[in-house]
């Protein structure tokens, strides 16, 4: 598998950390499209033509090898959606970059299995442990930051003060893994440009005459 | 694991087809929680305390008990969600009743794992092959029962004509696997209360006055 991910690592680093890094990105690509519970040290060492005992110096066991993929997973997921939509100014282009930048990173295929954290959630929703501890940390970081970008644009007069900002988010939220769901599954390819004129309808819909022009970017 | 499928064996049937049967109940239950790639003859033949020479005798490879485990869980679904909102009478009455049993059968833990459809989609929806075939021809069918639903409730008037009914239904799909998520993986027990009333409003929005009263009633 020739993966987007793993391609990009940072020369910058030292030699030690610049090998974890690329091997941590192969690994978020590999379990985004086989499963994060597939992930053992063995199926990383074929895919990467790796001896598992070097591997094995990098990571003491499948649950620390997972537990640091999703981490990577949620670094890459900050590189490419979260931190260049911080860089709007505050209020809806802020919430409305957020949005944007999500569906496409499913779009570009940022991860090659596309949305690496849906994938996750439901296949770790029933099994407790640290792994599910992580994904769950990460979700709720997200929704966090999309909740912080809602009550940002009602502190800016963008959207009206009365919104829910949590419930609004879930909605946002839904409309977005629906789309993601209907473009890996379905093939419905048009799903992620459609969502995204839903989601920019709905948000227009509760905004004030504050609010600057919105348009879609992505990537 | 005590599975809530596992235990609802016809006793109508043959004996041979009473245990196949049985076996793939507990089969869906353990996919549900596990994930259908780790659904292998020796993962299911330690949870039922059988052999896997007995297992073998059922399913001849470990793609032909996903596939069977696939069909079981179209039955179940079929047997809880939409057998019983299809005696419902045509139009809005059905196509409420098969949105209000479909989060139903979340909340009543039907399947031990939550959506067994859900978690099989973002899991199968980057493997090519049969299963994840299989799990496309049975989300289609759904799609196209909650379609149908929608142009019945076109037809008799009680929605209004101009509804683009293949985009309403991945509206309210959207919603429901959100509120699938929210449930499952953070833990919010509300979520799929407050998505049924959200359904509920967004479809009474686009009722006519020849629409019959509609309510929650779940399973």
């Amino acid at each position: 598998m020739r993966s987007p991910a793993s391609t990009r690592v940072r020369s910058a680093l030292p030699k030690g950390q610049r090998t974890r890094e690329g091997i941590l990105r192969a690994a978020v690509d590999l379990a985004s499209v086989e499963g994060l519970e597939g992930l053992t040290i063995g199926r990383l060492a074929d895919e990467l033509k790796m001896s598992k005992s070097g591997l094995f110096a990098h990571f003491g066991s499948k649950e620390e090898l997972q537990l640091a993929t999703v981490q990577m997973a949620r670094q890459i997921f900050v590189e490419y959606v979260v931190r260049p939509a911080l860089a709007e100014s505050s209020g809806m282009p802020r919430l409305w970059s957020l949005c944007d930048r999500w569906l496409s990173h499913v779009e570009k295929k940022v991860f090659a299995g596309g949305c690496f954290f849906t994938a996750a959630s439901f296949e770790f929703d029933s099994r407790p442990g640290a792994v599910r501890k992580a994904i769950v940390e990460a979700m709720q970081g997200w929704l966090d930051t999309l909740t912080r970008a809602v009550e940002d644009a009602k502190k800016v007069g963008h959207i009206k003060a009365d919104i829910n900002a949590a419930q609004f988010v879930l909605e946002i939220y839904s409309m977005a893994v629906g789309a993601h769901w209907a473009f890996q599954l379905l093939d419905q390819k048009k799903s992620l440009l459609t969502a995204r004129e839903t989601i920019l309808d709905r948000i227009s819909s509760l905004a004030t005459r504050h609010c600057p022009p919105l348009k879609i970017a992505g990537l």
